[in-house]
């Protein structure tokens, strides 16, 4: 196993396929994010968007958790709705996203176009290519990221964020061949956006599907599955692994194990050990402690840390990571206490 | 079993003890709402808590879907805030629950009183008995409800409506002490209000915790299921049977079964025929269409109600409703469809 020599990359990666590693490798979503002092300094007085553009920005806190609160490996600051206005959807962060004309029609989703996101978000691979050079001589991997079609549409439908979308459920029940339509031209998007992501140095790439856990089994059977499926079956997962997050995904697990991902990604309210059964030898599982319980005393975060990676263990392979993203009241030494205690267990 | 001859209250309580019917009954959660004309012509001019306490009204509101929409249980038409001012909360609808100082310190969860509910919201025993008045000569079963501690709870420590209630989770991990009165008060309410309810009238009543499904299996076993446990222990059980709802309840399912009510009520995420399995001899099962396929084709919605009853099978009993409530702008034929889809079930 080699395993007091194991890198951070090489863990990490290892980690994702399913191969031998000492320990879980441990990040967290939204790592780099407003919980963080130094992450506010940088973020002062420039708005979102302005933000994910600034390569200098991007780079500077993209790294920010390494040392601050010792994660292993770094994800390119970004939003899933950057690559987006590149399709010809006017929006804006207040600061949720807000989509100026929401998709309801045949034409509107017709009218959407597919860049070479090289082209229309240049920046996005200006950071990545930045971020492997600054990392290459410490060995920790780069991830780069996406939102999911189905997690997109459901803003685009929606024209904002929501308790449960349900603009996109009627659109899903009355009229399903927009839905179908808006689906094809984001994962078309998808796909070029993650590929180019690979190219410009990402060594594994996660796709967000936050909101696909709101529908029923039968109704993500038919329209997320086979979104997960063409991307998992167009990128090449040799050059980065790819993994799937979907919030709240305990009716979904077997149709995510079976997407062809690398990796499955669950939140706090999934049973891991039941997670990291079906995963079995198919998929590696990331996760899932709840981002609340980093309000914890540490002693109590490394108990739930050593529980989690310990239900785990039937799964081929484990990355110790939240369940969510990070909140912005989270105590900056309860995220510490989390990588501390993954970075303590035992083989 | 006398398939033919069985009135909707005997096939209703029937269905809640697992005992032989002819079909599943069916009643839709919020049944009495804004989708119907007949609902916002009564509503229109007061405001939802004048509502609540207008006894006529409120009789009218509960009646109006037997005919409208064909249910075949009446639930008094209230809110799980009702007898929340009753313990010194001062609150407010705008439109969603306000309450003005939110719980935060153990001196406020101590100075919460437990009054006699009778004397509280004595409307609420009027409304009922009136009801079931009604309701005698038509064999129509009529069912109470309360908000479950935990759900009421998450609403008094966050002071409003919430995607995640994490004000309520960081109690739960920073001052527990805290949470627990609360929860005890709550507790102590709940039962002596659903035990009022089911002596003015009520032959079933649901305990609707809403919110206890945003908790990983090891909290809601920990902060949950007691509650449960103690009202179901408290409430008798043959004069009426009790009706547990979770939302997004995947993952706590077995917890529900074990909990001592006697249906449990799940949403539409839940594969209902894992939620059967679970079920077993030892519960009933009632749900879960997702009330956005109400939007979808008469014969769409057939499809899906036999595929749930099938899949309930498993079960001792089966009631049919929605996973949640009715939505505001559900199609009035799509709810009669779901009826008149359950009314047609093979036995």
């Amino acid at each position: 196993m080699g395993a007091a020599s194991l890198d951070p990359t090489e863990r990490f990666l290892r980690a994702c396929r399913g191969e031998p590693v000492d320990r879980p490798p441990v990040w967290l979503m939204r790592q780099a994010g407003r919980y963080l002092p130094e992450y506010r300094a940088v973020r002062e007085g420039v708005s979102f968007l302005e933000m994910c553009r600034d390569v200098d920005r991007t780079v500077e806190v993209s790294l920010q958790p390494l040392e601050l609160v010792g994660t292993e490996a770094v994800i390119l600051f970004s939003d899933i709705f950057v690559p987006v206005p590149g399709m010809g959807v006017e929006l804006d962060f207040a600061p949720g996203p807000v989509i100026e004309a929401p998709i309801r029609t045949l034409l509107q989703a017709e009218a959407l176009c597919v860049p070479d996101p090289r082209e229309s978000v240049p920046y996005v691979f200006e950071s990545l290519r930045r971020l492997r050079a600054e990392l290459a001589t410490r060995d920790i991997p780069l991830l780069g990221f996406a939102g999911a079609p189905f997690t997109l549409a459901a803003y685009l439908v929606e024209g904002s964020g929501s308790n449960d979308f349900n603009a996109l459920k009627r659109m899903m029940f009355r009229t399903p061949q927009v839905l179908k339509v808006l689906l094809a031209r984001l994962t078309e998007m998808v796909c070029a956006y993650l590929q180019a992501q690979i190219e410009a140095g990402a060594q594994a790439v996660q796709l967000f599907d936050t909101w696909a856990g709101l529908l029923s089994p039968r109704d993500y059977q038919e329209w997320v599955l086979p979104t997960h499926r063409q991307i998992a079956a167009k990128l090449d997962h040799s050059r980065a692994p790819l993994i799937l997050y979907v919030k709240d995904s305990s009716h979904v697990l077997d149709f995510m194990v079976e997407s062809g991902v690398d990796v499955i990604s669950v939140d706090w309210r999934v049973e891991m050990a039941e997670a990291a059964r079906k995963a079995g030898q198919k998929v590696s599982v990331q996760g899932n402690l709840d981002p609340c319980a980093l309000q914890a005393a540490p002693e109590e975060i490394a108990a739930r840390v050593r529980e989690i990676s310990e239900a785990a263990r039937a799964a081929r392979g484990h990355i110790l990571n939240l369940g969510h993203g990070c909140l912005p009241d989270t105590p900056v030494e309860g995220v510490r206490a989390f990588t501390a205690a993954a970075k303590a267990l035992a083989p």
